[in-house]
């Protein structure tokens, strides 16, 4: 993609733009393995935070390696800032925008103080990750999967929504069922949560049929989960196939119009009619 | 279908007629929305007033919107009886029904009251929504959904039926084991409910076996459903790979050599080189 | 097969064989659907006996509806003897015994009383239901889904068998984990019993770890299970599919060796090498 | 694998090493036989031995017991490194620890006593149950079924990875909604549980959500996790019917049309009609 817009940037610039966000030289690559390892330990600690009796013993050096891993995290996004071809086109991007919430809250807690929960926001640090991963190649797997989530993604999409009507009625019919001779299913919202809970056999037991009817009821949702889940396995099972046996056709490539995508038993290319 | 018994309409009733029953206008593609809007909303609406604290609070607000609704629907259902080629056909449809009844409840209620659960039935208007979509052509994918599944219909059957007779059998002996001894397996149909729970692998843990001999039998169940489970999905994913690759399949027959089963991309036959 | 050893029936007693153990006559069918009903009316009694409630009240009836049915079972056990080529065969075959079974528990409870659980036994009524299928040609499907069982049979008994290991091994690891902190985790085959629910996604939460390490490896056990579930559902959609695209196959027969089996793509029969 | 390291063996020893270490002799697999019996009495003494009541009644017995098997195993162990070809090699191989760690506890427990999880190691037993599968012939599926999961492992992990990272964010946004209100969601980590338990829909119900929030939320959790086990079904799926449909394909070539992709069962070529 040619693109005018893009600044000038200094070769030093360009050096550790290269470094930063790009994965395919050395040092590019050691940039992507230190900041994971940042990342996780700074995930890591963010949950150790949550724990009570962590807290109260480590809460002083949970807060300094905070503020050390905040500094590092905030270094990072102005060093992005500073060598990218478009600056506001990465600040106001997906990443930019998850990269600034993963620094902020340290500061807003600092100012403001009390907000015991905006620190939680820290832990989409987690959601850096996939960028990571975007640039190493060494993943090819993961853009099998998310090619074949994404053909499917339309039919997933039915499929979900079917769900989402049907546990809405099977959570209705339980709440006249039940709710008079039961304490759990105290309105429809709450009987709705129990189908869903129930169809995709999760089951908690927190809230569970006591009548003879409403437990005859509940079996036969239960089969139909059962039965139900045969759906989007199938749609993903099929379309996975799909792309694994688009990997296996012949690698053959035309010498005349020198296209590839041949079937194995093909003597002729299907796209100019010369032998292969 | 050519069809000497419908009516004749006006040409205001026909133009109306385009509009409510069919999809393929601007005005019908509008109404349509409409209607979902509509439809999506009653139903929140039922489903908070089954929530106390909301009700308490809102319960007047409730009343108006669930009358104006009704008005609604009330207006649309004579107006498709109005502008409909055989009304009497329409009636005793099933959706003519599904319409009624959504509708029906409110006005049971005003004259004779009481009929709390009366007006949980109106949670079917959801079911409204599945005409929408059989005439918008957006959801081409719930048609290869619903071919694949009608396809297995009589397999998966014939599997809920075993499953059936199963559940039976396992509860039955499970009633044996644990019901002198737990308080849980009162008696067989409890038993068989457990069953289901079990095996469907949903695990309430409302009922739960306690004897040694109950919980090695469980074991032994929940492994069993864990492979069953593998059942609904084979059949499913079968047949959805059967539609996926009928589409795929190009049905031009090469005019040299008389030869199908060429890919959808091809301009020359494979197997002679002539263009298809 | 031509036997040398099946007895001489008269006339009379050969057309009560026909009306009884096959199907392909009116009589025999409508033999087959008396009787389906009459063992599904009878395992509903069964059942309902075990309902204390329904005990109570209707005692009696059950009691006397029991005896009709035993006494019509065993007549029928006694026509069947009485009408088959071979008796000693039929009444030590496996629906031969199921068939004494099921009449049995009500003459023993008759003359030795106290027998409550034996009457249980009669539940086992239910397996003659599977005789009818078997002669009843409507269910071809059943033949489809247990042959791709049958194929698949080898896999998953040793994906079992490896199940069952891993279980024991990790109920053992639990119970080092968390025996000494939780009251649930009392013994090693109990911590089994706790693995197999939570590695089938059963998870009842009658015991459910408490320890942060036992959660943590709890957790594993889970994504484990999570995705070791895709082996017998692998197993089984690759058998059934085989089965379905044999049913696929072209159906040609070869004009001079008369055999069938070739694919869709084959111009010379691959038998004898003749054209197709 | 021609080796020199090897040491020479005497023919007395030679003899015992086919026996122990193969199993294609009468000898090799009794003693696999044997020792298979031995491993499965073992670990049951184990298991017993953690069951309270059968400790008290039956301690000593177990006590004995489990010395006997210990001095079968010691004695099997030097007998393995007696007649191996590289002693050392078998040492320190991954099964050579298993088989001494198999046997150590005892020895250890009865010199310094008090280990009481010790013992526990020695359910680790099991894991030698692998190596005669290895040995024996008969479990061909087996090596399919690990071939298969080999093939996919990649895959698997990127799944696993991602399943992992979600179910951090899943809980850390469960842990702000709920732990205000609930008494169970007191930390992240033990939020990030619940989100393995609720995703993997095994649903203890030992921490379960109150608000309404935090129901919708889970609700939405499930329905995900209903959805993504499609993944790793679809993956493992995929790799099982590419092996088998690689076994079924014939590696025969025509002699006179060069083409492949004959079945198993042909005599003739399917394309020219000569002999195969």
């Amino acid at each position: 993609m040619t693109d005018n817009n893009k600044r000038e940037l200094t070769p030093f610039q360009e050096k550790w733009h290269t470094i930063i966000f790009e994965a395919n030289t050395p040092a590019g690559r050691a940039f992507d393995i230190i900041l994971l390892v940042a990342i996780l330990i700074s995930v890591v600690i963010v949950m150790m935070e949550s724990v009570m009796p962590l807290q109260e013993k480590f809460g002083r050096l949970f807060h300094i390696l905070e503020w050390v891993f905040t500094i590092i995290f905030s270094l990072e996004y102005l060093f992005r800032v500073w060598c990218s071809y478009r600056p506001k086109a990465y600040i106001t991007s997906f990443y930019g925008l998850v990269d600034l919430l993963c620094i902020l809250p340290t500061y807003v807690e600092a100012f403001y103080g009390g907000a015991h929960f905006l620190l939680t926001i820290r832990i989409l640090r987690l959601m850096r990750i996939f960028r990571i991963f975007k640039l190493v190649p060494f993943l090819n797997e993961s853009k099998q999967l998310s090619l074949a989530l994404q053909q499917s993604k339309r039919k997933i999409f039915v499929f979900l929504f079917f769900i989402g009507l049907l546990t809405v009625v099977l959570g209705a019919i339980m709440y006249v069922i039940e709710s008079e001779h039961n304490s759990g299913f105290t309105s429809i919202p709450v009987s709705v949560y129990w189908a869903v809970v129930t169809l995709t056999t999760v089951g908690y037991g927190d809230i569970a049929p006591i009548t003879p009817l409403g437990q005859a009821f509940s079996a036969l949702i239960m089969i139909m989960g059962y039965a139900i889940i045969a759906v989007p396995t199938g749609i993903v099972t099929v379309e996975m196939s799909r792309i694994r046996s688009r990997e296996d056709v012949d690698r053959r490539v035309c010498p005349h119009c020198m296209r590839e995508g041949h079937d194995a038993n093909a003597d002729f290319c299907k796209y100019c009619g010369n032998k292969l």
